[in-house]
């Protein structure tokens, strides 16, 4: 009987261990970290699940939040920078998403996997680990962040940077007012960076997640390297510095009295390089190991894609697991062509707007006038594919304005 | 206004044609032939409609023929050489499928388009043309079966012959009593070749198709080379020869007053080298040609899966030509992606059945004795993606049978 190893146990490994599991296909989940530490440690992330992931997590039965109660369906947008007073313009989701702190996510869902009978092996999880792994098992699937480098190689057309392409400090705070309706807010800050607002459900109950993704000497570069545990005050009072200079309309939504980092965990600073490695590599043991979530694609959060590519990426790799018959090179190849314009789309997209070219900026500026395009380019966070279709080129980009409105595109046209 | 041209009036240009059409997207077809020499010209295939196909007819309006009146829902097979008795067994459809006469059903299609108000124009049909109708298209797909070698480059790994590996003839008959229940029937004579033969609608109503697959130098050949209009009834008395030596329960169910081909013009006799080309190429004006049903893949007709294949190409440019911003080679691309497991499928498979490897007689075998191992691949000559999934290595073919016969491959195993 086909048996399944996964190594990693972040949102994509565990949305395939539970998939597996739902179809009694036996799998086991290896990790370095109990339900217990991630739940104590550090913030993972600030990233919203939106529909075709809550879809995903529907019919796996881990829907522990109502999107509807917790969750949120538009995107408020503001551009500082650009033009004299700050640009604001909203986009409309069809469905709503969702975002929830990974230390209560993943614990739930290790917990679920687990009273459903499933094995989760504590273990150190590096190359060498997954040889072993695959001894045990016929298709060991990598689904860990860091380490894999020599594992799986980067794509080159696929990997255009060498460093960060923005420096960044996400954090939990108190004290911001929810825009009307209930949104995540994406600022921009021309020439300084992003700040994207997002509604997040954690230990403290509903609260405010900043990401700040600051260009490398840009103003708000600082945020990515003041330590909240040195002069919490002093962190604070930066961070509001830069909210009211670059991202007016969070600023005047602050409640000073409260307003604050929720706690010394609450934080995760750094930087990603962002990266597309190859599918799969065959192993010592002649099995196959297939790359998943970030040991597959590194994208920066600035479009918050790298969780829900995961998760779709555990589909695909789910269901080729439970319909083919082997898990061979071809089954590889099945997988790497099925998740490919998802994939791709998720990393081509989210470098174009690390690096803007001028037909994105025309197209924020048409989606500042023209909601349908906005309700468009919002609805597209659930089709990262379909999204790179219309900003590949300035000739995509004007076909995707002409369809979602006419008048606009014989205007500018 | 995106406009495309269609070179070639096949059933994927006709269908690629109708689809853009129902959709309002500006098509021209440039075939060089009239619907009137093609409906009183030599017989141009035999081939069997599967569900799929018909599914899109139906969605196309050009469901002429009841399949459930005009169609059949098995396969009968009978392997003559491989035991002291001809081998005898069925697989049966979860659909029917549909055998008309190209001479009936291309001039129909051709009918619809023109009545719904498209444009054929007849002209020549080769490299050149496509350059100068790119001029006047967003895109041309070429769906034209000759002439194309230079545009399309053969994809190596995928064209592994440099002949045919089977001398064709290809005839209509009358004197053939159907079988019971109506279907095809595929019969193998070990060493010398196969015959298909399908339950027809022609001008003459229902008669017998028999496609003769003959290996070179093996005992049927001859029947590549015999001339109908040289001798008929020698011809009839040769080919009545080879059915009792190698094809008995076709044989059988011949009536001798009647037995003949239906006349001059239903015989095509030659030979097809299997090929697949790359699937586009910029052309001259900047423009790209997206190479569709023959142009792009060549199957030899054993696995009747040639205009399948080309009808469900049609659909997925058609698909694409109708939600993508550009026609350009980010489009191309997409239409290659989507549409290569179902064409390699359908090569990799066809290209097996002519030259054999053990594993495949091991499950023709099983399909002998059980059924629900028989059923499914019949079914699967919906899936060709499917069917190659299941007949690509020993392993995957193991785990096939074990799937639909578990009783099966524990006995076998």
């Amino acid at each position: 009987m086909t048996s399944i190893g996964i190594a990693g146990a972040g949102i994509s490994g565990l949305h395939l261990g539970l998939y597996l599991q739902q179809r009694d296909v036996p799998v086991t989940i290896y990790t370095d970290r109990t339900a217990e530490q991630l739940a104590n440690g550090q913030l993972l992330n600030t990233v919203g699940h939106h529909h075709h992931t809550l879809e995903r997590e529907r019919a796996l039965g881990i829907d522990h939040w109502d999107a509807a109660e917790y969750g949120y369906g538009v995107h408020h947008h503001t551009v500082v920078g650009v033009a004299p007073e700050p640009l604001r313009f909203r986009g409309d989701f069809e469905h709503p998403s969702l975002v929830i702190d990974y230390r209560l996510y993943l614990p739930q869902l290790m917990q679920d996997f687990e009273q459903r009978g499933g094995t989760i092996v504590i273990r150190q999880i590096d190359p060498a680990a997954v040889e072993q792994i695959s001894r045990c098992h016929d298709l060991v699937v990598v689904a860990a962040g860091r380490g894999f480098s020599g594992m799986f190689s980067p794509i080159a057309a696929k990997s255009p940077y060498s460093r960060p392409q923005r420096r960044l400090s996400a954090g939990i705070y108190d004290g911001v007012r929810y825009p009307d309706p209930v949104g995540v807010s994406l600022h921009i800050s021309a020439g300084h960076g992003e700040l994207i607002e997002l509604p997040i459900t954690c230990r403290h109950g509903r609260a405010t997640a900043l990401l700040f993704e600051n260009i490398p000497e840009g103003d708000t570069e600082v945020l990515a390297d003041i330590r909240y545990e040195h002069d919490p005050g002093a962190f604070n009072r930066t961070v509001l510095e830069k909210l009211e200079r670059h991202y007016p309309s969070a600023f005047e939504r602050v409640e000073h009295s409260s307003f604050g980092l929720t706690g010394p965990s609450d934080i995760l600073q750094g930087g990603l390089t962002p990266v597309v490695r190859e599918d799969y590599v065959r192993l010592g043991s002649g099995r196959y190991a297939v790359a998943m979530g970030d040991a597959h694609c590194v994208a920066d959060p600035i479009n918050g894609q790298g969780a829900n590519s995961a998760s779709y990426s555990a589909a695909v790799i789910g269901q080729a697991i439970v319909e083919d018959y082997a898990l061979d090179e071809q089954f590889c190849q099945r997988v790497a062509r099925e998740r490919q314009a998802f994939v791709y789309g998720v990393s081509d997209w989210t470098n174009l707007m690390l690096n803007p070219e001028p037909h994105l900026l025309e197209l924020i500026g048409v989606m500042s006038q023209h909601k349908p395009v906005c309700d468009a380019f919002t609805q597209n966070f659930n089709h990262p594919d379909r999204q790179w279709d219309a900003l590949a080129t300035p000739e995509r980009t004007a076909a995707f304005i002409a369809r979602h409105s006419p008048q606009t595109a014989a205007a500018v046209g």
